[in-house]
């Protein structure tokens, strides 16, 4: 086990009719908010207004900044960072999925900044500090509510980054899975992707002697699998949607990496993707991680023996294991296609003529992931696997 | 799943010689420190030394209170309270296993409250704040180093009685696993046997969907059972022994709780044992708990069928649950009994002269247990079966 630190302070409030309690919650922090959100989904479920409603109980000033859309832009990441300064916003209230909440914390931590807030992504400046801010999630994918990263898309040239501080982990983050029951099927199965993906990337690891996490990230994938379907065919299933919500948290909320490196190639992969053809993130990454798993299974037979016997339950062959690692990837790969989700980049259209590109802006910093460190050849030869 | 609302904010500090990090950990909170502890062990091993030396180059001032004993009594709680009020000690750092740290967090509570101690057991007073403390922890076993709860022994009538409060809640603890290589095997197997019970306690619920949580618990207990014979033959086994390290928090910082309602009818009933017969708490647990299963398992046949099945690998027999379900307690048993444990009373030479007394003060405040509530018929009959 590598050494670590950890420390999550994030306050989880989970249930029913939770989001009436942002108000006061809200009020530790800050009396003047900037309440950030996409589009008008929100008001039409009538959760803008019980939130504005709550808000305004506690006489909480509210600026307001929506259109946030998916991959999030760093443009409105900057407009969003002018209004706070410009009148002293003390706190930031981010209703919505990942990109709404990722989009919060770069504006939270471009306040302290004087530069432009790209600065942070390209590695010429560093997050220092952040405002506080705070989650109404109605999306589980991105784990972003109780983490202290944010992705960001530059649309002037199709970059897309990710950034990480402590003073961006949100304050509190109210989770109410009856929320999450109108989510259209598609952008379910992109979030169960998602959150899956999340755990993989912290399962491959060349870390021995992680025998505690193995099977906390082991279990919490069983359950997402287990609760996958459930909610694809009976989308208001409170139960169901409890735990797929919970599980989204669970799966990047850092417990499950607790003194283990994870991999986070097929992530910075997928990003290139959507940076260029801007899919879901989802989508993109149950296209990659199959792609990404054929390549570099061979650096850890036993790993992904273990992955396929106590995930999806494939019986060792003891005299093929490698039957066996490629049985768990197929099962994987069934398990996307099973829930909607594209296996290969065909599916969602993509061609190469911009494969060249992807490789090349994926490591064009350095060589991804850690599980194998993958330079530019490997990239493109993992893109020629998805298609 | 239940509603909840989670947050623990324990700053975890894990690894090698990380007990040097405390000076600086423990100067953000105080300048005016209590160093509790137990007794001479962290002298001989030197690490009395090391901590005295980080505390002293943060010009931290350090007052000591030692002499904590295996459950912690009330008159030296007593004694720590007076010292921090009469020296305004701001931070009191516990040094050492639940005990200690049982023993600080009834200092840290009872500085703000003006009446005795003892009243928050007893329930004539209710804890409101408490001064922080941190912890450098040397027993795998309470995970009292990140919950909010404290156990303490009113020697007066040998009671023994539990409270929890946020602010009881370390502000970090330092968890080295080398620390714990010098443990003697019967402590360690006593500290598995509580974390062991600690997941128990939160596993035995009536919530239904909760199939998350059950999957943290399954997999951490199978990490526990794992890697028990591991460091009772191998000591010196740094990796298993980071294992137990980290599982013994895991097991009661409260990520498995989330969403469900535990029992903690058996560490009710053990806490009677272990206040008139000053046992280990461990041990006692590992006489409890079997007898508490073979009591209360018809009330949901399922969910034991479930734990035998997916923690100790027993295949399912779907025409005889019964006989899945009490093979997975005997499982248990087995696993008690191979790391050391006694799994009846008559193994500690305890007969059944108090337990007419035991079962009446178990229950004399209320029935205890939430899976199936258990009055004082219901505790006798438990305690002879542990016989």
């Amino acid at each position: 086990m590598q050494d670590f630190t950890f420390q999550n302070a994030t306050k989880i409030i989970f249930g029913k009719e939770k989001e009436l309690l942002v108000g006061q919650e809200s009020a530790i922090f800050g009396k003047k908010l900037l309440l950030h959100y996409g589009g008008g989904s929100i008001k039409k479920s009538g959760l803008y207004e019980r939130i504005v409603s709550s808000l305004q109980e506690q006489n909480i000033e509210i600026f307001e900044l929506s259109g946030v859309k998916p991959n999030p832009r760093v443009s409105l990441v900057r407009e969003g960072v002018s209004l706070c300064k410009q009148e002293e916003i003390d706190f930031i209230l981010a209703v919505g999925g990942g990109s709404v909440i990722d989009s919060a914390k770069a504006i939270a931590a471009g306040v302290y900044y004087d530069g432009d807030v790209w600065d942070f992504f390209t590695g010429d400046a560093q997050v220092t500090n952040s405002i506080p801010l705070g989650v109404v999630l109605t999306i589980p994918a991105a784990g972003s509510e109780s983490s202290e990263g944010t992705v960001i898309t530059n649309e002037e040239g199709a970059y897309k980054r990710a950034v990480g501080h402590p003073s961006m982990r949100p304050r509190f983050a109210i989770l109410n899975p009856v929320l999450t029951c109108t989510l259209p099927a598609y952008q379910t199965a992109c979030g169960i992707t998602d959150m899956t993906a999340h755990i993989l990337e912290r399962y491959f690891t060349n870390e021995k002697h992680v025998d505690v996490t193995d099977r906390l990230c082991e279990g919490t994938l069983r359950a997402i699998i287990n609760n996958a379907h459930t909610v694809l065919e009976q989308p208001e299933n409170y139960d169901a949607r409890a735990e797929i919500l919970w599980a989204g948290t669970v799966a990047h909320n850092d417990w499950l990496s607790t003194g283990r490196i994870g991999d986070w190639g097929s992530h910075d992969i997928e990003h290139e993707i959507s940076g260029i053809y801007d899919i879901a993130h989802g989508a993109g990454l149950a296209i990659v991680f199959p792609a990404w798993m054929k390549y570099v299974y061979k650096h850890d037979i036993n790993r992904f023996v273990q992955f396929a016997n106590r995930v999806w339950d494939v019986e060792i062959d003891l005299n093929d294991l490698e039957k066996t690692a490629l049985a768990g990837i197929r099962k994987m790969e069934e398990f996307f296609s099973s829930i909607g989700m594209p296996i290969t980049l065909s599916e969602v259209e993509i061609g190469d003529e911009h494969i060249d590109e992807m490789a090349k802006k994926a490591t064009e910093r350095w060589p991804i992931g850690n599980f194998v460190k993958l330079h530019e050849e490997d990239v493109r030869q993992i893109l020629q696997l998805a298609k």
